[in-house]
């Protein structure tokens, strides 16, 4: 789904997003080369470069920063993406990791350096430490957002709290920044700059709150993974945690994560948030958050950037994909 | 083996480094700091920001650019090293990569991406976009003869100029990084700056090339891995290279790559470099880098700083560990 008002105010920037996102696909390695390019043609919403780009018009435009930015933040996003993915790619054989996966496992590893390295350089083209600097940070709070999840798995002893720190690091921050850095490309004021950051904060919260009912409401095919993968994985997302609040003595969640084999226990999980208001009390959240981003928006003058920013608040928060 | 008189002249920046680098250690995330501490208090040999400094005294000397800078290239170098290590991690049970692995697996590339980016903001500090920008394409390079290396892994037809290629890309880039930012910061000459970056190129090959002799004739003990483990993980070095060109037809590297199994053949292998000499014979190609290295210093003026550049480069090519 491509909501086209979305993007309109900034589809020929955008189409030099693609460009140059293109052109960071060439390499003089050939193997490179073919990875960048399967990473980087399976085309997302580009939610995060759009924002940039329309941030980037509250103030002086300057296409020519704002277009590196915006591509360079896609890059970072699609890099973590494809370090998610590392842990994956374990196939077995005789019981020991196959030279094969162990040579997948490196390359993801590797490639995503590349990316991260590649969108560094694109960010210089700003020609602002204080946009690097930021950048900097973002990818700082998103390891750590990351690395949290990864830490606390299958630990039960959570709250949405912790889930609400988390997914500030590790979603919301690179669409703060993606808001924020447009701004700042922009030389908008202190006001409108922090204006921005809240919206794209609260955007990225909502954004991630509806991917994490997705995991659970999602039909298999349009998701690209199984039903309830967060919980079989012993990531602790909203509607998990809104089970164990209605039932903290006894629920499948916490016997799924004592027995970590999955099987019924994650099926009765699943079933329980489904047959509840779960899922509608988590989409509730995300539409505060959603009220949050729109209201930040207040100071800065009508017209169709605002409404377009406006736009995508609304589309992340109601999206079934 | 530590030599009192390569660090004598920056010493006390070295000692501000080991701060910076504490520093970084300290996290809100407790599993973070744990982990930061665990790789970044093995200490090394430290000569990347020990080269760094020096090569910042041949100009305006400014330690609180400096300082920032070594401590950056160091946490840059201890990253990758994380990062290298990702492949290893893959316990399985059962035919599947079990929890913990899958999770040591993910922390360890969330730990080295936290690390990249607190790298990329020690670099900012130094307020100059052309050194970010340096860095950036360095571990663009970095990162793309690793990936070069993985991919061809295994692959027998490989000669001595790919192999320059690679640790090129994925060592020496580091090393003249270093040079070249350190005189950067200190606004050498452009003359003195490209001398020491060939320097540090040169200084960096010597180090590889001793490194992937000491794979072969080094204490498993003292190097913390098994003799040959580079032929064993498909990984064909200096060494390997001239046994295959004295035996082209036959030898037990070919057999090695087609088996994939160890045993025999790499016992085999690691005796016959260990009764000819190539090994020597590899010695006296990092030696040649090394005079390359000492041979750039002629434009700058003698002292202590090139003095102990010039130890640096005679230790890099000698060392036995």
């Amino acid at each position: 789904m491509r909501v086209a008002s979305i993007y309109e105010p900034v589809q020929e920037e955008l189409d030099q997003v693609e460009a140059t996102l293109d052109s960071v696909t060439r390499s003089d390695v050939p193997a490179l080369h073919d990875m960048l390019t399967h990473v980087l043609s399976a085309r997302g919403k580009r939610l995060r470069p759009t924002i940039a780009l329309l941030a980037g018009r509250f103030g002086d435009y300057r296409p020519e920063q704002l277009v590196p930015l915006a591509a360079s933040i896609e890059l970072l996003h699609t890099a973590t993406l494809v370090h998610d993915d590392v842990i994956d790619a374990s196939d077995t054989r005789r019981g020991r990791p196959t030279a094969n996966a162990r040579h997948a496992n490196a390359a993801a590893v590797m490639l995503g350096d590349y990316m991260f390295a590649h969108a560094a350089d694109l960010i210089c083209r700003t020609e602002s430490i204080e946009v690097v600097k930021l950048f900097s940070k973002t990818l700082m709070a998103m390891a750590s957002g990351e690395l949290t999840q990864d830490m606390s798995a299958y630990e039960y002893g959570q709250n949405t709290m912790a889930y609400f720190g988390r997914i500030a690091g590790k979603t919301a921050s690179l669409f703060a920044t993606s808001a924020q850095g447009g701004a700042m490309v922009a030389n908008a004021s202190a006001e409108w700059t922090e204006a921005l950051r809240t919206y794209g904060e609260n955007v990225g919260m909502a954004f991630q709150i509806v991917d994490d009912i997705l995991d659970f409401e999602g039909d298999e095919d349009e998701m690209g993974k199984p039903v309830g993968s967060d919980l079989m994985e012993g990531t602790l997302t909203l509607p998990a945690l809104l089970l164990m609040e209605r039932h903290p003595d006894d629920n499948p969640v916490k016997k799924l994560f004592e027995d970590r084999n999955g099987g019924d226990y994650l099926s009765q999980a699943i079933a329980m948030i489904g047959d509840s208001n779960i899922l509608d009390e988590s989409y509730a959240v995300a539409h505060d958050f959603r009220e949050r981003a729109v209201a930040a928006l207040s100071p800065l003058p009508d017209g169709p950037d605002r409404s377009a920013l406006i736009e995508i608040a609304q589309f992340v928060s109601a999206r079934r994909s």
